[in-house]
């Protein structure tokens, strides 16, 4: 089967550099199938991508190999990593990009499963000339063909102890609250909280209450069209999380809401 | 041969979605070749998703299986329909997205062809989790692969008596006038009527006249450069419809039309 | 080995161009792997095209078949090129895209080989019907399928004498001085300079100066990183040219710089 990977970069929908990289990966592994994740996430927004990579992740295969270079350090001491989790490998610098790939009980929907940790080292799996502001092209892409071809990630350097990790908000459940955040807003504006479905196990979606900024919703929806367009509504989105959108227009311009932003949640009684 | 799967979607080029369709796919078909048709549609927009497809379907071989996903209904009881046309496979939701490939007749440039039609209901083919959000990931890349397999889309659910249309605009040509409309305005303002190639077949191209909003037109150019940068042309585009266009400009700006604008021909006698 | 074909435009990362040539390429050699270069070329910027084409396609491994179609004359007379360089078959209209790829020498970090030339005129590889204003659809994409399926470039028509160029700056070294010109300005507002790594050899890269606009940057920086967000640097980017850049910012907006304004070099004695 035709090894899988995938790219996630902040460089651009318009720009050459992700096909530069695919220009490495294709010249070392041929059968290699690329697929971008996107190219699109906001520029050195290393929080955003983590999510993002997280959450695209987990529609991909097994043996998937995820490639992620949203890197404001490169060229700098920071180390590269590889990163084995739920039967994946991720090659990312360590910037805290893998956050929640490595630690998936911070978001149970993503799957389990403990990594293995590589600091990428072996410079003899990269190309010859390495510049030092494109490690993506000159060392991730040809990583990324050798671990596609058969290389085992141990074999790219030395084990690493522990990565880079975020800051990365904890849902806080007492009684019949939770107090949570949202994680990540998504190009329609669509808030994406760090709130699990299974912290609302038990309890009646049509009777919770959702409030973000001042604003209250009540009960879940399932369908951006079970409001009328321009009303708010919450519910469990693709990712298993709790999200608040507007129907047809942007949660996240309406209410002012960003990354960070509280978002509670009352269970009924 | 591989497979072809084409995506259609107003996701938008820079979110991750269109990539999480394409993992559930290559989990399912490992072969398949998957090609991006858009994911630029504009929000909610199915009156020009309907024609981005049908215009871009055409340039695909036989066999292809295209998964149109515009669908501000996603979740609610909207139908979803896979149909058969043209010696091609469509999957979409059933809200006029369609529209132009199942009735071929519309626009005789995209060939004929009556379409088989089916209602997209058996859950053996989706993922064990459906969102009721991401109805692209969760139904139409899971249904996808299974036809790109070789399951036959009488499998998918019963026969569909009729789709959803929008209302589509004819032409209507008497004497030596032809009254149409635009149907479609590209990134770069040109306008698309629906005045198919066929309808100005026996007339000299240099002598007829096109009308849109007040500005009138003599004659019809071959090339954008055949008029001064800045000047009105109308020409047969590429889709075999009559176009406008305003050479290295936008002719949707400059003489402010969209969908919908009246646009006529004069017939030279 | 599947044949690689990349592609580059300026139809828009939104538009359905693209993939209506990809879908004519899949049909006429269905195992051919498409790559996109970019579509987010600056409309009818064929300089800065010409500068991503060279820059990218130096990315690819040889047998690679780069089809550029920025094409403000389509329609026209003007000729189109297929053109054999660095092992690379390349695609193009004759207005100057080919500039950077056919003469190396300018530009020494894409690696030498001198160019066959042949004038792409052979109907009988063309599309069927060949609209007046997407040659990218109906000439491009079959030619390229039938390159890649092994048609020699010598089928394609006659042997052409010269190609178009655009004016293209030299630097210009004289003594401890070299005169150099912004040759492209990526999507993020760094500058790349036409001054190549080479020109430097020899000198102390802490101590040479380099002026743009007023500007002065001591000494050469290998990260982004090396400086203050917001601060200024200049270092030779992965393309071997020295480039000019803001950490976390954009130096053209920072600037006013574009293409062609002039960047000056003082190498310390």
């Amino acid at each position: 089967m035709a090894p899988i990977i995938t790219l996630l970069t902040d460089f651009g929908v318009e720009s050459t550099y992700p096909a530069q990289m695919k220009g490495v990966i294709l010249g070392r592994c041929p059968g290699a199938v690329i697929v971008d994740i996107s190219h699109g996430v906001p520029r050195h927004d290393v929080r955003t991508a983590a999510f993002m990579l997280a959450s695209a992740a987990s529609a991909f295969p097994e043996g998937t190999i995820h490639v992620a270079v949203v890197d404001p350090q490169v060229g700098s001491q920071r180390r590269m990593l590889a990163a084995e989790a739920g039967g994946c490998i991720y090659l990312a610098p360590d910037n805290g990009l893998l956050t929640l790939v490595a630690h998936r009980e911070l978001l149970p929907c993503f799957g389990g499963g403990a990594a293995r940790l590589v600091a990428v080292e072996n410079r003899s799996f990269f190309r010859t000339d390495v510049s030092s502001t494109f490690h993506g092209r000159d060392i991730f892409a040809p990583v990324a063909a050798a671990v596609a071809s058969g290389t085992d990630i141990g074999d790219l350097g030395p084990p690493a102890a522990g990565i880079a990790q975020f800051d990365f908000p904890l849902p806080a459940k007492a009684d019949r609250n939770i107090d949570g955040r949202v994680l990540y807003v998504d190009p329609f504006g669509n808030l994406t909280t760090n709130i699990s479905k299974t912290l609302l196990d038990g309890c009646d979606p049509a009777r919770l209450k959702v409030r973000v900024l001042g604003a209250v919703i009540r009960g879940l929806s399932r369908a951006y069209s079970d409001v009328a367009a321009g009303a708010l509504l919450a519910y469990v989105g693709s990712a298993g999380l709790l999200e608040v959108a507007v129907n047809r227009q942007s949660a996240a311009a309406r209410l002012a809401a960003d990354i960070g932003t509280p978002v509670s949640v009352s269970l009924a009684p």
